[in-house]
């Protein structure tokens, strides 16, 4: 099978989900490049993320599971700017031709590009180690993307959902140990909180999201906006299975953390009634974890107004997640 | 060095050439994704491409040349289409993090970014075997993209430049033998037809860029156009290197070598007058190789109007160039 039969069959597995997309396009996979139509008053948000076997997922994946999540990141880096999606190109690099293999992988896109309404626009097919680069497009009104460098001192600290689940999920799967369905989840089908970014458009001074870690994220807001921040452990969202450890090891994860692909953002302080009302129309919890000061660093705090120094400072690429 | 220095560095490296980018991103590298803006009554013309080590290179490239072909291969799709190229997403995966490797590498960027005004608005990089994808993006004015569609019978087929030469230089190559300029540049050095496009908007009925071999790219213009296609083969352009082949080897490289990112277009028979002119501005030599028919297929005619038909259909992904 060539590379032009590929994207095909992946397009043709896809039309339930390609039929509903928001912006078809002029011309999409079949020629040398895609025509895609901009409306006025809109910026074009772009990004792209690659995901390589054995480095940002383990070998044996699902090939359903390696979808979703290689355009599940892609989107998170949409929300975490506030844009809407409207395409996404695929550079597929596979070692053999699967047949099987690619049928399950198009599956994984399946449930998100309903979701969405992004459209499969193009794409590239190489002989190779498996490895998957996604470029998502999406659209902001004019001037209102959400940066990383517009939080302000006094601004609220408020981060989406339970950071520190899937650094939780890849240990247990590390060590062959059980996993609750919401750990697992947050490991396997990480949510993009595209509603949320969009409901803070206007809103929130910074936004980012939470990929490589709380802290090492939340230091690129605080490098990019040149600001501090003070989080409260107390006030860090919980589960079942993070509430199982000690708490110095569950704020470790939750603060150093990586793969959580929630939205850290800073609001002004005279907005935080409206944050109920958010968090119920995007349906995702959201907790006020601290606020933004005029220090120059983050410090964690416990109750009791001592810090507390995590070990680890953050996730970065070039560690591989089977070396920890 | 962590993913954001490394893209930091490379954006560095090419702080020379951004400075006369043409359209300089509204948020560049640094945020979670980068923020574009497009005018009124333009498309946006997107592509990607996949290179990877040991498959489109072999592993001793140098790596300025790796960069440079994996950048001309993508603005080769964009002058296909008629586009003017405005930006590039590049994501890297590397073995290890070279801090030598990557300076050469973004050296080979440079003289095109110069060249054409494009600018890196954005990137990835990853640790794992060595693969460049880059995501390019430009624009057409509304509705005029050159299409692999709308070619007719009757149309003239012209080719840019010397097809053949890139495969005659990777067989070079790979038996360690001496190569002339013209042929070496074909291979490491391919020039994407960018004013060549543009040129061709409102006049050409289709294009396609000559990237897995004349033949089974002009075939692409004949399915998506329904049209079929007459090569007269003494029309072939020529140069010194291909004249000392065989005619028979001479045109099998020239009908279905791959790597030559020149440009294949079929134009109405009474513009013909304009390919001079053409040729002149954008400093390419067009030569007229056949003529488009009404019948479902493409025949290679010799001199005496007997048919050649070549072993090698043409040049797909999923052959190793090292493996012939």
């Amino acid at each position: 099978m060539n590379e032009f039969d590929l994207i095909r069959r992946l397009q043709s597995r896809l039309s339930a989900s390609q039929a509903s997309c928001r912006y078809p396009a002029s011309v999409g996979i079949g020629d040398d490049a895609a025509v895609l139509s901009v409306e006025k008053h809109r910026q074009l948000v772009v990004s792209t993320d690659t995901l390589v076997s054995g480095v940002h997922f383990p070998v044996d994946t699902r090939p359903a599971d390696i979808a979703y999540k290689s355009l599940a990141v892609n989107l998170s880096d949409l929300a975490a700017m506030g844009a809407e999606p409207a395409w996404f190109f695929l550079s597929l690099t596979l070692p053999e031709s699967y047949e099987q293999w690619l049928d399950d992988f198009a599956s994984g896109f399946a449930e998100l590009c309903e979701d969405t309404g992004i459209q499969l626009a193009g794409g590239d097919t190489t002989s190779g180690p498996l490895s998957i680069t996604i470029t998502v497009m999406g659209f902001v009104p004019q001037g209102q993307a959400l940066l990383r460098s517009n939080a302000r001192p006094g601004d609220l600290l408020i981060v989406s959902g339970v950071p520190g689940l899937a650094a939780l999920g890849l240990i247990r799967l590390q060590n062959d140990q059980e996993m609750d369905t919401q750990t697992r989840e947050a490991l396997t089908r990480p949510q993009p909180r595209l509603s949320l970014g969009r409901q803070l458009l206007g809103k929130a001074n910074s936004c980012i999201d939470v990929s490589d870690g709380l802290l090492a994220d939340l230091s690129h807001i605080c490098r990019a906006s040149h600001v501090g921040a003070e989080i409260f452990l107390d006030r860090m969202p919980d589960s079942a299975s993070l509430q199982a450890l000690d708490p110095e090891q569950r704020w470790s994860l939750q603060l150093s953390g990586g793969d959580d692909y929630e939205l850290c953002f800073t609001l002004p302080a005279d907005l935080e009634h409206e944050l109920a009302a958010i968090s119920a129309i995007c349906e995702v919890e959201l907790n006020v974890i601290g606020r933004m000061t005029n220090e120059p660093d983050i410090r964690c705090l416990r109750t009791d107004g001592s810090e507390f120094l995590p070990t680890r400072k953050g996730f970065e690429h070039f560690v591989e997640i089977d070396k920890p």
